[in-house]
């Protein structure tokens, strides 16, 4: 264990399930010194191993965590990658005794980053920095470059970023790490990276839907329709893979020449990270409801009992009206493009608003530059983002920047007709539609809020702006009164009685 | 103060604002001896006043609050109405410090319920009784007969039921209160009764944007319009002031002529029931797309300013159909009650979840008869609500209720118009759109989740069940693999070097 400094491992790496495993052969393979420890010590023999076995890395593993801590060159660096919650916590605790001032904890976790907030505040008292560093890329990201997204101090940022760049995704616009802001930043941003993921899984889940059932697609003409997506606009993971998913057939049952994806139970797992962003959205008051209508999508997928139950009780439409299959597909295609742009403008906007109620100093175009590597939402649509965010740091909304509000005024008659056709035909598009309404909410100067705003008027005496500027103060209006006076009749008991919407009370 | 103990108030009041003020004096007005006290003693003053000038009610002001404490008679019972969260805990501070074992304190705020169920563990300690009560009703319900929704322990609610049930709404099916269930359980109900009331009101405004716009409706036949709805099946408080808020005429303006309607600024406020029902929502996972959809279209309706600009930039269809006025307004009022049945669904199933999940004993066809009288929500609907859960106090879902589903096969069609009316011209129905939705993945025994799996296994090893019963464990496939051996064709790099939606660690 006993070494000269310089050859003292740089970093540690302390949990070495899959991910941990995985992210510290990628140190070691980038030339970084390293030392790994865990919970239980077969998995650092194991790590050890694989080391040796993948090129004789240079990796020490040690079994005790006082020696892990002091094997570390000074100032400490220690990667903690255990599932969040708890076992960081836990993982902390074990390490910061043996740390000292100057020293640096990076949890690579999945976690709510309040947890993070908490935790840095913790570590301040015995001057250990600490960094929320979302992880993406899962266990072959790790290996050979992963999407981080890493948020903390930046004097420590800029100490592990040599280290945290050399191991990073590369793609054309560099590596994909970047500092994106103060403790939590990094979490969060990561939360929303899975929350988009979800609205994007939800939006091509449907394009498959009105495809089968309206466009008569079989599995090969959907293979073929998304390999087709894949060279346009739409080139990303996600159209990559469901391209192969319905090619795949089927090597388990009896019928080998069956396609796989029809032997797929229609239930969805899910995690916890696209339900805290939408909990997060509202929390901000961020509307995202494509995101929020693809969690609710796996919701309702889970319910599958009921759903069928339901189906023999609640009818839907029977006569399909005939549709021209190449325009049907072109439809859609646009639909999915102007409808996925929604979901990004969503997910930036809540980063964006956290960013501003929490201090972080959030680089929005940033953040999809280094989304596009790793990631399971990497695709060539970033760059528009990237570009949207580099003409106007500023924009309000991604749908307002030039180039994508042209890109949705010439797509938007195609998106009308599939989610119009759908809801005759009783498909449910809930993303698609949530999208567009979205859209027909964001850019309408005139909504109908003023009749809800007035009920909550009328009922609980929650005032109104006017439209006119008469007053610059919200006024109350006494409406039973007036709708009496203009109508000459007495208002109902009802009315006179109108309850509040919420008690007003304070001490 | 000294009074013979039979004399003795046998209830207090603390916290005299609006809601506390009324509360008392229904109490008093009920022949109930009352205590009432406050922080600021002019309230007292006040509150005492008007209990003379309102027929000389039973009802005693106290400085101080031991004194106050102590006037009551044994065991006491003390309902505060005070502003949701550190005032309430402020308030129960104070007052325990006077109280003994057996005493029980009523909160009445609209809190959220967690904090409930953390109060009644420490007052559990003093052995201090504790309900969280939604209390329904604003200012007039307070003072006439609100809806009550106590939650807390069963022996401490049947003591002060005879009281509850003296102050509470009445309506032909008996006055609005019931033991909702629980420590928190009151709070929960009262919660998801806002967010339905969320629901009820986009909906409504939703109508109005399609019958003004595309019915060419004015404000006089919008009025006449939901006057007329009010007689039918869609009878309720909202509907009836809707009415008399597309009559009355502003009275601010120079123009005494203008409709006040077209005065009130299109952004809604909000407080925090709504946004809690749907985070709650989420976390329970329990789909309910129609409240989201109105949370979001309050997010949207403030973003005023930028949806001035976003109308310059962002264009829509400018071709408005010709309809056939009778057919929209029948189509519209219709897509109405069958969107509010999805509204309605999704609360109850909020409420019946955290019900399971809490270890609550709530009756939800009780829930639906204690929200007639004194609610905002009020309505004739809620009877045929009560009646589906009496059929069957099981159901999975108010869509599945025959009658209900008789009802949703019946007006789908005209739902259908709506809907994709309504997208074909721009005009956004979120809510109508969302509910439709919701309706057509819940009929649906097979929804295009297979796809969302298979891609979560392509990408994370996620696993997926299969469809025919095979295995009756999860399996995982080599996805990439298989549509290579398919297509004969090499899986591209990104494929093969699929990273995981969530990195899977564990120390």
């Amino acid at each position: 264990m006993a070494a000269a400094d310089a050859s003292k491992p740089q970093i540690g790496l302390y949990g070495l399930a899959v991910m941990g495993q995985n992210l510290a052969l990628n140190i070691a393979d980038n030339g970084i010194p390293i030392a790994v420890c865990n919970r239980s010590k077969d998995k650092i023999a194991a790590t050890v191993a694989r080391a040796k076995a993948e090129g004789d890395l240079p990796l020490t593993g040690i079994d005790e965590v006082g020696d892990f801590v002091k094997a570390l060159s000074k100032p400490r660096t220690v990667i903690i990658l255990v599932k969040a919650g708890k076992p960081v916590d836990a993982s902390i605790e074990l390490l910061a005794e043996h740390m000292e001032e100057g020293d640096l904890i990076i949890d690579g976790g999945n976690e709510w980053f309040p947890n993070s907030v908490r935790r840095a505040e913790a570590l301040a008292a015995k001057k250990i920095d600490f960094i929320g560093m979302g992880v993406s890329g899962g266990e072959e990201g790790a290996r050979y470059g992963p999407s981080l997204m890493p948020g903390g101090p930046r004097a420590a940022y800029d100490r592990v970023e040599p280290i945290l760049t050399k191991i990073s995704a590369k793609t054309d616009s560099g590596p994909c790490v970047t500092y994106v802001g103060e403790i939590g930043a990094g979490n969060h941003v990561k939360m929303v990276h899975n929350g988009i993921e979800y609205g994007d899984m939800q939006l091509i889940s449907e394009t498959y839907e009105v495809l089968k059932t309206l466009g008569g697609l079989s599995n090969d003409d959907l293979a073929a329709t998304f390999g087709e997506w894949n060279k346009g606009e739409l080139e990303s993971f996600l159209i990559e893979i469901t391209a192969k998913i319905f090619q795949a057939k089927d090597d388990r049952g009896e019928d080998k020449t069956a396609y796989l994806v029809d032997k797929v139970l229609d239930k969805t797992g899910m995690k916890g990270t696209g339900r805290w962003t939408v909990q997060e959205a509202a929390e901000r008051s961020v509307p995202s409801g494509t995101i929020a209508a693809a969690l609710e999508a796996r919701f309702l997928s889970g319910l599958k009992d009921e759903r069928v139950e339901a189906a023999k009780i609640i009818t839907g439409p029977t006569d399909m009206p005939a549709v021209d299959r190449a325009q049907l597909i072109d439809d859609v295609r646009q639909a999915l493009y102007a409808a996925k742009i929604c979901a990004y403008a969503q997910g930036m906007n809540i980063i964006r608003e956290a960013a501003r109620q929490n201090g972080w100093t959030v680089n929005l175009g940033e953040c999809a530059r280094i989304w596009k590597g790793g990631c399971i939402i990497r695709a060539r649509f970033l760059d528009r983002i990237k570009s949207a965010y580099d003409r106007n740091a500023d924009l309000a909304n991604l749908l307002v920047d030039p180039e994508f509000a042209a890109e949705i005024n010439s797509r938007q008659h195609a998106w009308r007709r599939v989610v119009s056709l759908a809801a005759a035909c009783g498909i449910a598009v809930p993303a698609l539609s949530a999208s567009l309404a979205y859209l027909d909410q964001y850019r309408r100067a005139r909504l109908p809020a003023n009749l809800v705003q007035a009920q909550r008027d009328f009922f609980g005496s929650h005032t109104y702006d006017r439209t006119d500027g008469l007053t610059d103060k919200p006024v109350h209006s006494e409406w039973a009164k007036l709708a009496e006076a203009a109508s000459g009749t007495a208002p109902a008991a009802a009315a006179a009685a109108a309850p509040a919407e919420e008690p007003k009370a304070d001490a």
